[in-house]
């Protein structure tokens, strides 16, 4: 286990867009440094981090010199390269690790290594021709969902299937990359835990929060969950064990389905994001923590702050042109808005979000 | 009254230590870009904004380029030249403005400003020589305190005069320069009010705090005050209307001693500052809307955001070698450090703060 970084430090982020700002922000705010690498010169990040590098993920030179000039390096998604973090892990410390990078880039393996701790997940079948996916189709019944393994997020790279669909033009559709067809989870909610981990073992997850999604992109998450004690804790103790067996390092998010309800309800893992989420927003303000913070004492051999919440909360993505409303947000008391600084607000995409915390109502159980 | 500034907007900053750090922080939150102005290359701000300019404060080609590249100017000290301030203000709008930064520029204008609203401050007199810093020995008795009337802070351009003080001595000491005698004020306790205001005369004001100094320097902020209701709504109502007179536009501290107690305490204007303040610190987890926050809110014509207190709260500085304790402090569940990043903890140097936030304890009143 390496050394604790101090305060002066540099860490390194792989990826310049929201997540990789706030985590800045939050470096910032305990006094280390960021070097922001992203192939996109208008990243947002840019803004408020010490030094960046424009570069291609592919740029061998570029990343050499970035991975020598930090003291670790985290990341903002997971679809980096495997040639990248073999490069940048060469030289510096890559927080989470390699092996939650793998795990989390394809759906075929994040399945069975979610499974194999014995933990459900929808059913699935790999897919990797429309022959396949009929037999996929026959195995599992429709509605179902075709999701390309790697480099799907925000509902990109899926395709649901209903009865009457045609396999090859399914196929065609996702681009006709291996992937895998999920069968139908008929869930009563969705919801996320994210936690994070240190090098030392120490664990702390917020309270599990529950998810509503627009057109595959979350649009609220809202706490407390709803759910009973047990199920959330339970839900917790899930991600516990995700997070050991990968030896993770720093903040993770896993998405659960909610089947059934009451002490019954059955709890089915979605998917895991190895890196802060989008979830977890409402720690800046909700939180005794954020996320953000977390992830940054995590991957610098800190201890771990607290994830106690503080009162009700509800975050709202600002989606697009939701952002233009930005005045009306600033003038209700209470609401905290966050505008990413991005300039295009093309629909679809993540502009900010607001979160509004309000005092805790007694238990009414 | 300037139209207000929408997100994706610059605000530039003169000054690059912590307070223009933290602005430019709570600016990257809402969507705003920073452009830092400071001739020290290794500026805590430069950090955390889009942009940085390293010149000094009379080099007029570069305000020139900073000012015309950025939609409104704000400051982080109050000794900004009045050349300064001057181009800056003929290019950008620089809130605070003028009239702010003069005043308080000034322990003399500053004083007969106050006096003038009808608001006590100590007794002085203006003191420009020995013989006068004798004459003013004997009106106003000691101890009393000697203070350059220009470039004072954290005790700075001061000296306590006793009973036997040579005046020639003690003119010396502070550099023969003009000055002032402050009388002795026979204090209880020190407080001061954080407030903001915006181009449209909106007012909002942070509870009052209580501060104690070490060696000059604030030590430790806590809320709330201990004083009555209506002790601490005659502090606001005099920030507000010092606030008022100034025309002022952006967050003001306003420091004062309490002298008595009980519903008849006095309260004595010691010192405005026309900026955010350390007294203000504990805003950022200890306030619904922190003191950076507001002040970029009221800069740019935006609404005040609440400036309601969420517990009682205990802010303390780290004051050189005291941030070598970062460590105990992030074990702390509750504590959240501040770290500037400074690179060297000399005797005397800000380098971090501290927030402590609990919930309130129902009155005793």
């Amino acid at each position: 286990m390496a050394e604790p970084i101090a305060p002066g430090g540099t860490i390194g982020v792989l990826g310049g867009g929201q997540l990789g700002r706030m985590i800045s922000i939050a470096a910032a705010n305990l006094g280390l440094k960021t070097h922001v690498f992203c192939p996109d010169p208008d990243s947002p990040a840019f803004d408020v981090c010490a030094r960046h590098t424009v570069a291609e993920y592919e740029d061998e030179a570029a990343l050499t010199r970035f991975a020598a000039s930090v003291d670790v390096v985290t990341y903002e998604f997971e679809n980096v390269p495997v040639r990248t973090a073999e490069i940048v892990s060469g030289l510096a410390s890559l927080r989470p690790g390699a092996l939650a990078l793998a795990t989390a880039q394809d759906r075929l393996t994040e399945k069975e290594f979610v499974n194999a701790l014995g933990i459900a997940t929808a059913p699935f079948r790999a897919v990797a021709s429309p022959a396949e996916l009929a037999s996929a189709v026959v195995a599992l019944g429709l509605p179902a969902i075709l999701k390309t393994r790697r480099f799907g997020y925000d509902g990109k790279g899926q395709v649901r299937m209903v009865a009457g669909d045609d396999p090859e033009a399914a196929f065609t559709e996702i681009g006709g990359v291996p992937a895998i067809l999920e069968g139908f989870v008929p869930f009563a909610q969705e919801i996320s835990v994210v936690a994070a981990r240190g090098p030392d073992g120490g664990f702390a997850a917020y309270d599990p929060c529950w998810n509503a999604h627009r057109r595959g992109i979350l649009d609220l998450t809202r706490l407390p969950s709803g759910l009973l004690p047990a199920v959330e804790a339970r839900a917790v103790a899930a991600t516990r064990r995700i997070a050991e067996a990968l030896d993770y390092v720093g903040v993770l998010a896993v998405e659960m389905f909610v089947v059934g309800d009451g002490e019954d309800a059955e709890l089915v893992v979605n998917e895991l994001a190895p890196r802060v989420h989008n979830s977890g927003h409402w720690t800046i303000e909700g939180a005794e923590t954020s996320q953000f913070e977390q992830h940054v004492r995590a991957i610098c051999g800190w201890p771990l702050g607290s994830p106690r919440r503080l009162g009700r909360v509800a975050m709202t993505n600002l989606i697009g042109p939701d952002v233009e409303a930005w005045r009306e947000i600033l003038a209700e008391p209470g609401a905290h808005l966050h505008h990413y600084g991005k300039a295009g607000a093309r629909p679809g995409r993540k502009m900010g979000h607001v979160t509004r915390v309000s005092p805790d109502l007694p238990s009414i159980l």
